[in-house]
């Protein structure tokens, strides 16, 4: 059964990039090879490029979807084995896991981090307990650690824009007014090491990514000398790893700006803050890629399904 | 024009439950019968298994579907006739159903007992507002006395599992810690009524279905000797209909164990507490029924929807 | 590109009307001009009508549909430029509209008027917004000022029920407890000025329509004169606008009556309060048009979808 839970499912990237070009130029290409299967998308936290972008991808393949707001349309999961559940959950995530496989040919979970309790987050309760109880391919639509169809979505983006052949590509995190989980740089990191790229990644101190998730790095914490020479700038807010959850800095010094920027292209996975995370003139500028990063959603999005209906 | 509202709008029930298992080897068997035709479903209570199943079959028969979650997308409805509309109610049930009748060729509706005045529960106003002023076949997606989808799903679970003719079905009360509606037992044994079974109703005293629903019944109070030679055990909780909407036991007492169903088939309609209403063992057991019961709603909603379509 | 923001993108009345009446004969004569494409449908209010019947519409002429309740699913979107976003609000309209112009066609926005700041509600930020930001041609699914598919759809049910060249068209004010927008009457008045009626505007001092909206008029204030030999009676609230937002009256007076109705037709947009806005023996009456209004929503619709695919 293949799932896309993480960038680990993508076995050979380079074949992905190329459909993936193909699905660019020719987008209902493939606009059989859901016919008759049907995708559920189960979101537990909001959403407005993940809803769309899978649902359009997913009528571009022929797949019927269907589309659930789970706290607000059904009612609290329980996810601890052993409990007695006499609390607020009104049903176990095995059950429910299980029912949605009877009707979904393919199913599509979000379910953000806490950003509370680290073993809770690292755990991926939801998204686990749907891979483990469904008997369905799983589709991630961003977890508490990974959101591998932005960063698919990113590497389309980087490649086809990319003038060099080993482009310089640097991770700059920007301040933020609220605590934002690590899934998104997370599955860039990962994303970028599988790509034929020098990544920087550049953030302020206390602000190191999870080593479990991204492996050792080096981060620069000075951040003009990581942006010299870049071709690409990826900029994202996270909160802090080390002091789980925490807003350690709000340092709008941070914050990229046109000059910083140079003639780098800019990108960044939205929703973005204007003037906290970057000025309004780099993103209404002519190098932002942040339009184009969204509309390769679509693709990302029907190279994993193509991926999980495969082997279905 | 065809209602689904009870079980009584099944005339023929064998002939059903055929249909059904050609619908289970051939789940689009009938894929053009709703083509060009619209399904509204109108929830005014959260549904996970009703909400998806319900969508699955109405596509499998080729019906275009729209699913409003009336509460949170709409607006409060007044019931009432005659009333001076000017408190919380920003609509009549008689123009909201009239109108929904103009853009849907069927309807299903979703409104729950609110287990605080009888009456008012009894008299059904969602469903029957819609039934009488919609001008379109009508969907009962459980209504606050009856839930027939389920419990033709649960004919159809029993149907293909016996191996007697004449099983022995318990219907057995299980704690929980909340009022719960009377719904689904009311339904599963009006429906065990029309079945070649020998059916059992065991609950705490004070915990009578109302006869009005299910017709006369000798209720066993000793859960054990109900129990004794049960081929299939039908677990559910609900609150009293006496004292009504009453929660009158928390009995851990009543809980189904593994040991108490000996060899019998487990079922419940879900969702279910855990280690509340039975304990983990049964439900990973391999005499539980409940993921098969959640599957045969397809089937049911398949069979309601094309008894629907017939008279159209 | 082809927009229906509001009544002036009707270039020729006429042949609307008269391709309204093609499609009113023949609701699929159109069914594959929208095939492969897709229109989101975003709502920032509540809608039942809008949301029903223009996904109705929209798959008779074979276009896919997302809907997505914006506040609920999403988050709060800036609409002012040049602020530092360090507030509420997560993302900018500039980047939510060109996000949702990736991944539909066609977009259709409902955002009503906050009644609060007159600056703020004639600039219709959200409905402006999209327009400028998402690159697709865009329909108001009812904004701060205006509603053209009511219109539209009032239009329809006047053409096919008027039995004299010129009828005497009367808007009537009436009583509501809440302050509702002044969108419908706006569009209402717009249209009537379009086609061959006479229009008579009647509501209490302090009621007076936006000239901006509707152009002079001259008021009547006086109900029963208005209502003299009147062919069709638009009942409707509103709130004031010269001192913007305020409930002035609830006077039950201005209540529509089958009295005062006399022989001619009714009509009102709902949702109406009854007894509060017209009594119940108008509403069941046999010159009650609300529900032909209501079915004339998915007609005019598809007129707009029509106009919309058109410059595709």
């Amino acid at each position: 059964m293949n799932h896309f839970i993480n960038i680990q499912d993508i076995a050979d990237l380079n074949h992905w990039l190329e459909k993936g070009r193909e699905l660019a130029e020719t987008p209902d290409c493939c606009k059989n090879l859901g016919s008759g299967k049907t995708l559920c998308l189960l979101f537990f936290n909001s959403s407005l490029r993940t809803r769309l972008s899978t649902q359009k991808a997913a009528r571009l393949l022929g797949l019927e979807v269907m589309v659930m707001n789970f706290g607000a349309e059904g009612w609290n999961l329980e996810m601890e084995d052993g409990t007695r559940m006499d609390g607020g959950a009104a049903e176990h995530i095995r059950e429910a896991a299980g029912v949605v496989g009877k009707y979904a040919d393919l199913i599509g979970v979000r379910a953000f981090a806490g950003l509370e309790d680290v073993q809770k987050d690292r755990a991926e309760k939801i998204l686990n307990g749907f891979q483990k109880y469904a008997g369905v391919p799983l589709l991630n639509l961003e977890s508490a650690t990974a959101h591998p169809l932005q960063a698919l979505a990113d590497a389309l983006t980087i490649a086809s824009n990319k003038k060099e052949s080993h482009p310089r590509v640097v991770l700059s995190w920007a301040p933020h007014p609220r605590a934002l989980p690590q899934a998104v740089p997370n599955s860039f990191v990962r994303m970028m090491r599988r790509m034929p790229v020098e990544l920087v990644i550049t953030h302020p101190e206390g602000y190191e990514l999870d080593a479990f998730q991204v492996g050792e790095y080096q981060p620069v914490h000075d951040q003009a000398s990581a942006l010299a020479g870049a071709d690409f700038v990826y900029v994202k807010n996270w909160s802090s790893f080390k002091q789980y959850g925490k807003v350690l800095s709000e340092d709008p010094a941070w914050m990229m700006t046109g000059e910083k920027l140079a003639g780098a292209h800019f990108m960044h996975c939205l929703p973005v803050r204007r003037n906290v995370v970057v000025e309004d003139a780099v993103l209404d500028g002519d190098r932002s890629l942040v339009l184009e990063q969204a509309s390769n959603r679509t693709i990302a999005a029907q190279l994993a399904l193509l991926h999980m209906l495969e082997a279905l």
